[in-house]
Order: C-alpha cells, then sequence, then structure tokens
C-alpha cells in the first residue's frame, strides 16, 4: 500500500565527469546503466523504482535543470512530475522549491529527498530504514537523514556524528545528529570507524515539507524573500537564490536533526573503480577484471574495468586499465588515475565539445 | 616510358593476424592503408603505381586467394589482372602460375615478382634500383633478387650473404649470392651487420619468365608435371602443388642468384610497433606517441601506438600501449606483447568469428 502522504523528490541535475565517455555533459551518471544486460534500468529508474509500493506514482518529482529536462522525460513514467531549474544553483535552491511544492499540494507532506545516481543492492533493509525514518518524520519536527553505515575509512565522504539513541520508534537505528563533519584525512576517518559514533552521509533526507521550510526561514531567509518577490516566477527567482548545499546552508546549521542508519551496501558510485565492488551483483566478473557493457576477451591481463556496449574488447599484457566506449569515443586510463578523468574532459570539451 | 616486356606479379594472398582488428581474415594488412588521411592509398595500390611509368597496366597480375578476390577487384583498376588460388599453397605455386601466365603472353619477359604488404619511402632510390635489376636480368640467365641494405641487426629477417660484385652493370651494389641465411639470433645478426657482406632477404625478385621456369623444372619439377597433368586447370592443379616457398622450393638451391642492393627506407611492416618509425612520414607523431588513424588526445601518457580511425581516443595515465579499434573490435595491447596479437585471434575465432 502507497502512502497518499509520501512524497519523493529525486534530485537528477547533477552533471558530473567521472563516468566520461559513457557519460557527458548531456547524458550524466544518473541516466546510465551498469551492467551487462541491455535492458538495464538507469540508476535514475532504479531510485524511482526503489519507492515503489511505498510513494504513489503521482507524488513523485523529479528535480533537473532544463538541460536534461528531455533526458528525463524518456525515462520516467508520464505520471512522474518534472522541476526543470533554469540552471543548476546546487541542491538548496533544488529543496526549497521542491519543499514549497509539495507543501502547497499535501502540507502535511512528508518528504523524501534522495539523489538519484546511487546504488542500493539491498532493497528490503533500505525500505525498512526509509519506513522508520517517515514514521518518524509524521511525529517530529525534526529533519532526518540517512546515515550510512560505514564500510572503509573512506576519505571521500562526510560523516555524520551521532549523539544519543532516539526513543519511541521501534527498532534501533536511530539517533540524534551531533555535527556534520567534512570530508576527513584517513588516520581522522579510520578514528572514525573505530569510534562507532559516525556514519556516512549519504545526502538522503526524509522529512515534512512545513518542518524543511521552516529551517530555510530560519537558516536561509533570504530563500523566501526572493522566491516571493520573483511572483513566484523560478527564472526571475533561480538566479537570484543562494547557490549552496541544503547541508551547508541548512542541515549544518539545524539543531534538531537526527539520523538513521542505513545499512543496504549503499555506493554513490563515485568513478570507474567503485565498480569493482559492485562487480558481484551486476554478474560483471571477467577474468581480466570487470566487464560492465560489451564483452571481453583476455590474454594475461588483470585487474582491468571495461564498459563498451556492443564491442568486443580484447586485453593483451595490460593490468589496472580503465577502458571505456560510447559512441565514437574511447578513454583508455590507469585505473589508478579515475580521480583525473576530469583533466581529459577539459581537453575533450576543447577539441571536441560535442563528445563532452 | 613503360617498358613492353616487363611483367608485374604482385603477391597478394597473405593473411596475418598483426594488424588485428585493423586487418582481419577478409580484410589483411595488403588491403589497408597506415596514415591519418582518409583517402590513403592501402599498401597494395602503393604496390601497383610504384611502377607507374616502368610496367604498362595490363601487364600487372594481382596473384591472391579467391576468399581476397573481390577485395582485390575493388582496390585495382580493369586492366589488372588477377589470379584467384583456389587457396593459398605459399609462394612457390603463385609465382608459378604467375611464370607461366607472363610466359605465355611474352616469352621474353621479365617478371618483377613483389609482395603487396611492404612500405618504400624513397620511390625513386627503390625505381633507380629495379632499373639495373631489369637490364641484368634481361641480359643474363640469372634469378635476381632485391637485397634490402640493412639498417639494424634484426633478427625477425633472412639474410643474403654476398659474394663478389657483378662486372659490367653501370652503378654499384649488384652481387653474386653465396647462400640464403635463415632469420639468425641477435648475436649473429649483429656479426651480419658489421661484416658488411648482408643484406635483408625483402622478398623481391626479378627475372625473365623463361628462366624461373627453368629453375622450376631444375629444382622442383613436380610442379610442371602436376600442371600439365591437371590440363592446367587451377583448381585441380592447385591441391597438388608442393606448397613451399620460392625461396626454399628454388632459390636456395640454385647457383645463378644475383642481388642488387635496394635503400630505398623499405619496411615489411611487421607489427604495429614497426608504424613508430615510420611515424614522421605519416605526420602521425602525437605528444602520447604516433597515432595512424582517428585522433587522440592524452594526459601524462607516453610512447602509444594509437589507431581508430573517425574515433577520439583519450589516453590518461597509460604507456607503451596498442590501442586499436576497427568496427566492432578493440584492442589493447602492452607494445612488447605485439607478437603476441595472434593469440587474442584465435580466441576471437572461438568465441567472435565474424570480428576475426
Amino acid at each position: 500500500m502507497t502512502d497518499p502522504n509520501l512524497h519523493l523528490v529525486v534530485m537528477a541535475g547533477g552533471s558530473g565527469t567521472r563516468f566520461w565517455p559513457k557519460s557527458t555533459s548531456k547524458r550524466p551518471k544518473q541516466f546510465l546503466s551498469f551492467g551487462t544486460a541491455p535492458d538495464a534500468p538507469s540508476l535514475l529508474q532504479q531510485t524511482l523504482s526503489r519507492f515503489d509500493g511505498m510513494v504513489p506514482e503521482s507524488n513523485r518529482v523529479v528535480v533537473t535543470t532544463r538541460l536534461l529536462e528531455s533526458a528525463v522525460e524518456s525515462q520516467v513514467t508520464r505520471a512522474v512530475s518534472i522541476l526543470a531549474e533554469p540552471q543548476g544553483r546546487n541542491t538548496a535552491p533544488c529543496v526549497y522549491w521542491a519543499a514549497r511544492a509539495v507543501f502547497e499540494k499535501d502540507p502535511k507532506g512528508v518528504m523524501l529527498v534522495m539523489p538519484s545516481d546511487h546504488t542500493i543492492p539491498r532493497l528490503a533493509d533500505f525500505q525498512n530504514t526509509v519506513t522508520r525514518a517517515v514514521a518518524w518524520a509524521k511525529s517530529h519536527d525534526d529533519l532526518v537523514t540517512l546515515g550510512v553505515s560505514p564500510t572503509r575509512p573512506e576519505t571521500g565522504y562526510g560523516y555524520l556524528k551521532t549523539a544519543n539513541g532516539l526513543t519511541g520508534v521501534e527498532g534501533s537505528g536511530g539517533f540524534g545528529v551531533e555535527a556534520f563533519v567534512e570530508k576527513p584525512d584517513l588516520a581522522r576517518a579510520t578514528e572514525y570507524i573505530q569510534t562507532g559514533n559516525y556514519l556516512w552521509n549519504g545526502g538522503m533526507f526524509v522529512w515534512r515539507a512545513d518542518v524543511i521550510l521552516k529551517a530555510f526561514d530560519d537558516f536561509m531567509p533570504e530563500m523566501r524573500r526572493e522566491w516571493e518577490a520573483a511572483g513566484r516566477k523560478v527564472e526571475v527567482a533561480y538566479p537570484r537564490m543562494t547557490a549552496t548545499s541544503i547541508d551547508y546552508g541548512v542541515m549544518e546549521r539545524a539543531r534538531n536533526v537526527v539520523t538513521f542508519t542505513l545499512d543496504c551496501g549503499w555506493d554513490d558510485l563515485g568513478s570507474w573503480t567503485s565498480l569493482e565492488a559492485l562487480a558481484e551483483k551486476l554478474s560483471a566478473r571477467h577474468e581480466a577484471g570487470v566487464v560492465t557493457g560489451g564483452q571481453a576477451i583476455s590474454v594475461e591481463s588483470y585487474g582491468c574495468i571495461v564498459d563498451a556496449p556492443g564491442k568486443l574488447v580484447a586485453l593483451l599484457g595490460v593490468e589496472d586499465l580503465i577502458v571505456v566506449q560510447q559512441g565514437d569515443a574511447i578513454l583508455i586510463a590507469k585505473k589508478d588515475r579515475a580521480q583525473d578523468i576530469k583533466l581529459i574532459v577539459e581537453k575533450v570539451k576543447a577539441t571536441r565539445p560535442e563528445l563532452a
């Protein structure tokens, strides 16, 4: 049974470069499928279907930029609403707009704010946590964030420092949040893991629309001011709104933040190398490494990541390479340089912008 | 002025695997262009045009296999004859058939027997040597071979050991041949270079048709026997003819072999790595290495060889790779494994034969 007071807000305006050439400026990560099945759903489609049986289709909103609006349209059903931002302004304006839309439709509505480009292998565990978070948000004027149970001393994520456990909800895993912590160095991340009091900040939120709008009024009062001054015209309001993250603009300042611990194999797919951890789930393991698209044959090659849908990739005497083909572009990168794909994309933008 | 007694015989039946996937079983090396110009002539076309102004078009014969006959037709003018072998049987049957064809047309004809898949950068030097070889062959009952002036102690070629210089021809560079020498090890090759008495055996021959037919009768008498027993029907004769090389069957046994020294930048394009030496001529040099097809961009990448016509290849943090794309196949090989591409091709034949 879906809950008519639940509203899914999927943020799908991002435009990363880390998966180039599979991702491009017109087809960023959220629109991609990773996996060898030709009809595998995209990360955006997976994000939406994750809430089947929970959020009615007509209560689903995808916030994106105008550049990506038609890409979203082609991947979602007609019942899903699309809010197309005139330009990307980080997450705070996006959440503000969505919160106003939800509040106008359903003043008691609970928003589930979700990124569109992560993977969640264990769906039942995820839904279980969301259900508890929703129950809390309905009955408390709190900002709920889902805190990911960390599995390694990752230096690429922010952390949530937890306070006392919550009382009054069934099951465990609910805590107050004492602080939002920036990406740590390795020593500090290792310490965080050892204390057991830290969770990864995965950017997933559950709150009533009225509660987050109140928080905006408290910490970013200019949002309401600009919005109403613009007569609610998004073209006028957007360029004037503060381009910052919801974390920085609201969450780090608010005192009514709680978290529910999420333990579901979550991964933000930060780069090609994160596919290695998912290889088993994708049935993508190969003697030469991981093949998430196309077919590979190899002779004395190891530790590679291959994505070339419809192609045959032959590897001879190579190790730890990322090999990606999409359309007219082919990337060959050493795996430990995955974070520098952006340097390649800059060069592509300069010389062959249609491929960037 | 072309010479009506000259007859060009181009051997184009070879089917190597060293340039896979640019070369395939249906499109071996001789049909390929190396170079970034989209209309660059193939190696076969270059071989034919090398004799413009020397051999009349109607005196040109391409010997190939039936599998490759239509590929040859698509690359040569209609004046050129094609002899399509029922199957490849090495070079001796091929030369025998061509020699009979030339002799029947022109009993005094001089044959220029040339491989179809080599490069010769300095055309004038080549033609100069050929002219002297032709003059000798017309007036002597000798088997003339062009001996390539060696530039390095190559272990991948056979060598010709020269004897005394020839007398009675203008210019220098003509020698008797004392012996044909098999591919040497490095120590021996180095010694050969130092003595100055050795040339590379490039498989290029100049002789009168009657002289080579006499040599066949002396050393491979079964060739005439099978040919005539089969009523000159190639389908019947070919399977019965000895499948060996002209070198092994005739040249190594004959005593009337002479050579003219060829110094023209000749290269047999034995593998992808041989393109590095040709990079300057091909205008193919790139900061990351050599790009003989398509476009490359790179970040901290060195010593690579890229051939991907129409594609953009991006290299990030990689060294000494061969990257080749053709149709649905992409090869990534470590450069020092270029000789092992055949291992890859065997696997392709087993799993995706249409790409081999």
